[in-house]
């Protein structure tokens, strides 16, 4: 399945002409046209910015609709138009003067679209977007199509973005099209494009005192009550770390801790949701301003709890976390650490005990420091410390744990993943 | 240091308007100009195509004067000024029709600038690129500032980019410029960001098939006679496969060859040098086509070679190999296991001799398969793989390698890494 991406400006310029892509020619009035006729493209998705809206509307139905008009009137409609909350001139604002709602919102629908779709090939087309259209669709298309890779653990999609050589009237072309990047995406490679933003140096204070205080704020706002205390900047990172060195047992055990912060994060973005746009708009002398602060960091969280929630479905069995380190690992070293310690638990299986029992016992210390980690050799063993980890028989596999349902070490892991 | 980069489109229709930048506001036609006044930039680097060229300009030191006269004019001349081999409609094109060159030619000189001035802050300012130019600049300032920090060993570079509002005439303004990205960035999210683009599926074949093609051939069509024995596809992924996984040692033997390979890049991006432009220009029929074929992952390759060649500058020591360990692992898990294999190797110290000695032997392994690794073990014990690694004392360190001088394991080491 093919699907193509396109940001644009406003089409009301846009006159026919010649595209050449892959050596064939297409007479029309926009790139992603003749890029949906030369490679059979199955599904075309226009993002159109809400700044096209007509002068005369006083709210988001009559935008929508304007510049559905516009749009359509000029370019057809053998394509998706999703409308996106755009920054334009001092005439379209957000309330914060920043312009972070056009980023989250094309992650967020992307995302959904794709996967709705489950493309093997995606393509941008950045030919008719403006000003910094083709960069944050880019990026926010791209951190989309990381996580929708990780989520469907699909090694190979096709990623292309294409451009055309620009057009300049009344020059009529052949105007060559061509992609400036093209990769095929492998789940690692995604994994580290999303586990990127947060190894920043300032990443955890943005996070805490900008990001959560939106997050609060928000929840605050519309009075939802739901329970925060997991969902805060300490424990996205016990999430990065954890994904960075391939302690899958920590993500498995706090799956359902994960899946609640990323219903408080999907429950921000849902507002920029396409088909249920909940973002305040208002209209005064002449302005639009989006009643929203949404930094784009929120659209980081949400594709790393994601991927979170996702790698965290299995059980906390040890051929499970085997299959994790083959499918997940940030590198071959931290998989084949986790294999390694995986066989040399295996190792002892006969002396693994029906009930949950500390694998220092069971390697024969005498006297163990229960709870007590050492954190590189937390980290260097793949989680698999043996002051802290439980095993215990579960049929023919090993389970595994942080708390034999008495001693809870998970906290003394926390600290070392902080 | 405070560095600005800013690549813009036609200057002539730059109005004056009011630009507002953290909360103060400043009257010019350039929103760099305000950027640079508020923040005290020390250094503004403008990048223009060369497509601005005058149309009665027949060769390449025409082109640049004019586009000159025409920036200066307009914008004055509190500025670096570098002409970028843009494309521009039908009328300046690549001779392969795409569109690599800006690509390379911005990662190219950014870097080198960035090296000349060493800045702590690097923005960037998107707002007058047109087309691809924003996205295109961005990503290749990003490559440049990357390889700038593994080089520096500079952790918490700030790297911010701004984007105005929209200006849209007649309206005058205020336009707030605010930031869309800001991160400081740290060695590994610098470093694992370079390492990304190799770990697509295709990638190699890509490096195999297109990249090295382009090589040899520039090389041929130079008759430059160096050696290329050791610079291929399967090279490069031994480089990338140790830095991913931490085997320094392998890095520092493999030095010379490296920084060979790094020159034959290195000689062809050279021509991309703002300061000795020698990309050849054809000027037909109103038309003007660069006569160079330089994919972007040549900027890759250079960017790989740089950082490697920086790591590998250490010497085959346990003390500079734990140095490293330190400074460039790709995640903890990586880092924790080199140090706690070297740990274990100072453990065995009294044993190790004064000649180079297997560290199998040394172990007290009767007879071990000298230069026959395990793959796994290789690559989870951070490279110190006892059938492959020779040890010896050196003074009060200890020293390392793949080959004893007489039995030489790198070979196998690198099958491992293949």
């Amino acid at each position: 399945m093919k699907i193509l991406f396109a940001p644009i400006g406003d089409p009301t310029g846009y006159d026919d002409v010649t595209y050449s892509v892959k050596g064939k020619e297409y007479n029309t009035n926009a790139s992603f046209l003749a890029i949906s006729q030369a490679l059979n493209i199955d599904k075309v998705v226009v993002y159109a910015g809400l700044s096209l809206c007509d002068t005369n509307c006083n709210d988001y139905n009559c935008c929508r609709n304007s510049v559905t008009q516009k749009v359509t009137q000029k370019l057809g409609n053998k394509f998706d138009l999703l409308i996106a909350p755009n920054v334009f001139s001092t005439r379209f604002i957000q309330k914060d003067r920043k312009n972070t709602l056009y980023f989250n919102f094309i992650y967020f629908n992307s995302l959904k679209i794709l996967e709705e779709n489950k493309p093997d090939e995606i393509y941008i087309d950045i030919t008719h977007g403006i000003n910094y259209m083709p960069l944050l669709a880019t990026d926010a298309i791209r951190l989309a199509v990381y996580t929708y890779i990780v989520e469907n653990k699909k090694n190979g999609v096709n990623l292309t973005i294409y451009d055309s050589e620009p057009v300049i009237k009344p020059n009529k072309g052949p105007y060559t099209i061509d992609n400036i990047y093209s990769e095929k995406i492998t789940v690692r490679q995604a994994l580290l494009s999303i586990l990127s933003p947060f190894l920043s140096s300032e990443s955890k204070n943005v996070i805490k005192n900008k990001v959560f205080k939106v997050i609060y704020n928000s929840l605050k706002a519309n009075s939802e009550d739901v329970n925060t205390s997991s969902c805060n900047a300490d424990f996205i990172y016990y999430i990065v770390n954890a994904l960075s060195a391939g302690i899958f047992l920590y993500l498995i055990l706090k799956k359902s801790d994960i899946n609640n912060c990323l219903n408080i994060i999907d429950n921000i973005l849902r507002k920029l949701s396409f088909n249920n746009f909940a973002v305040q708009l208002k209209f005064e002398d002449g302005k639009v301003i989006y009643d929203e602060n949404i930094p784009i960091e929120i659209s980081y969280l949400h594709s790393l709890l994601r991927i979170a929630s996702h790698i965290a479905q299995g059980n906390n069995k040890i051929s499970e976390i085997h299959e994790m380190a083959e499918n997940y690992s940030t590198s071959d070293s931290v998989k084949y650490v986790i294999l390694n310690e995986i066989d040399k638990i295996k190792k002892e299986k006969d002396k693994i005990p029906n009930s949950p029992t500390l694998y220092a016992k069971i390697l024969g210390i005498d006297s163990p420091s229960v709870c007590s980690a050492d954190k590189r050799n937390l980290i260097a063993h793949g989680g698999f410390e043996q002051n802290v980890t439980f095993l215990w028989k579960c049929g023919e596999d090993i389970c595994v744990s942080y708390t034999d349902g008495n001693c809870n070490c998970i906290g003394n892991v926390e600290e070392h993943l902080g």
